[in-house]
């Protein structure tokens, strides 16, 4: 939960004086993300949501993403559209931070993930990597392959404190994955989410209505957003692989774009990889943040087991897909 | 900013499914109020706020303000409404919570507050305490004048550290305010907020549009209702007295019910107590709550200034009134 930012309401009606969406009638922070200060903002022209900028997402990185969001929703996307104000912009300033207002999705985000969640996931997966192919603009992945040796660095003095031989473990994990790891000319490369967690899918009557929170997007391969979803959705919450879950979201996805052989191929590597990043990021987090700060942690053990797991499997069929 | 407790969609829907106020379209944790869990509901059949209650409420206390509520809304006062469901019952229990869910209010809180705010507050206030007339069951200050000794000497050990001579000003104050207190039946007695700041009042388009959060709303001398109020509303953000405010918060108020004399006289001891509450409890969770817990302390030295202020006042004329 977090907003950083507030802001006045004296500042809000100045800002969306420079849009034609409407007077303020009532704004709200929401106690959701942990990355941005985010608003529900209602106006006599419907609701929005406001965006403020806050820790780790560059500023320079933001047209690349308002870009993105405005093109897949061009797309026929369900994701927030970056609403502009009357001088063509939608990336201003308030608060003293980047700011933006959107549209507002509705839909619920489902806490409890199920085997009928994942099919449309899969699918909406999909559907934005065929959308993202009308946005030619490319933003490298920082937390890609290249990332993770200095992330490790960055952990090596106190990961074992977290649990002893995490730190060799690792190692040895991005000693395998690393080499095995497909080059950018081997599989199909497009604009991908890159964060697909549950907490980023709003669902209404069992169908996806909307895509939020694109600010780990970036420009990599296809076949590694599917690993990352592989670790979202289809694991149980004690981190045991549910094949039932993998095999609705792959057939969802492939209703829309099938795989190539290589992709289905390099599938293993790509999710032990992709667990191999969230554990980092979640390790850099909990070895960095004070206990009590007004974040609340991830446990990064929580992806050890699916590491494992994805290092064990061989192919596919070892994910019984 | 809270949620302290999350609900999940399956819950959530389940809950919702005793009630006729449609179907589940989208929900939201809101980053405003430090007591409670609150999330924005918006149903097939409009907007609400659900409410999972959380520490320094009593549960035994919440059919009270609930019928407070309730009864305030049926006189016309624009405040949450609580939705009863089939069953005719609006308190419930939600993820292990006693819950209600209440009617959505538009509006913005004003985060800076000008003297234009505070007639209409006056007169939001007065018609709060003309509708309270229809709700007859009591409920005792326990944040009142009976309280504060007790404050004291949990503060005592502590309290020092946060002002040198804090404690001794406080004796003294207490020594001076005590005694001078209104008996309970020198002064118009009746429903009161008792928590009436600028972040719960909601206004549009210059007027007020909703009052919430009655969770320290008591029955108590209304007059001392006005005084919170002078403290919350009157002073600047360094704590210097502001007239202008004082005189149209008082003229807002006697628009829709004049004071008694007795009231008139009182003000100066029953704002002082009022600053005395605020500067006691804010001081208890700054000497018991952790630095760096998940909540924001409020500073008690706010209220310092405000104490000595009103201790130097011999009358009305002292604010300027």
């Amino acid at each position: 939960m977090a907003v950083y930012t507030d802001v006045s309401d004296g500042a809000l009606r100045a800002f969306l004086s420079l849009y034609d969406i409407g007077d303020l009638t009532a704004y709200r922070g929401i106690a959701e993300g942990v990355e941005n200060s985010n608003f529900v903002l209602r106006t006599t022209g419907g609701d929005f949501i406001l965006t403020l900028y806050e820790r780790r997402v560059d500023p320079a990185d933001l047209p690349w993403f308002l870009g993105l969001m405005g093109c897949l929703s061009d797309h026929g996307l369900s994701c927030p559209r970056p609403v502009v104000a009357r001088d063509g912009q939608a990336l201003r300033t308030l608060a003293g931070r980047p700011a933006a207002i959107t549209t507002f999705l509705p839909g619920v985000w489902p806490r409890e993930v199920r085997v009928a969640h994942c099919a449309p996931v899969g699918a909406a997966l999909a559907a934005l990597h065929m959308a993202g192919q009308g946005f030619g603009a490319e933003r490298a992945n920082a937390l890609g392959p290249d990332a993770w040796p200095g992330l490790v660095a960055a952990c090596r003095a106190d990961g074992d404190s977290v649990q002893p031989g995490l730190m060799a473990e690792l190692d040895a994990a991005l000693a395998e994955i690393l080499p095995a790891w497909p080059a950018r000319d081997d599989l199909p490369r497009g604009q991908i989410h890159a964060d697909l967690f549950p907490d980023n899918v709003f669902f209404l009557d069992g169908a996806v209505s909307g895509i939020i929170d694109f600010y780990f997007a970036c420009t990599d391969l296809l076949a590694y957003d599917i690993a990352i979803c592989l670790n979202a959705w289809c694991f149980d919450a004690d981190g045991t692989f549910d094949a039932a879950r993998g095999r609705a979201l792959i057939a969802g996805y492939e209703s829309v774009r099938p795989l190539t052989d290589a992709e289905r191929r390099a599938l293993p590597v790509l999710a032990a990889g992709a667990a191999t990043r969230f554990l980092l990021t979640r390790l850099y987090d909990w070895v960095n943040t004070p206990a009590g700060a007004m974040v609340t942690r991830k446990d990064p053990l929580d992806y050890l087991k699916r590491l494992r797991f994805h290092r064990a499997a061989r192919n596919m069929a070892s994910y019984g897909l």
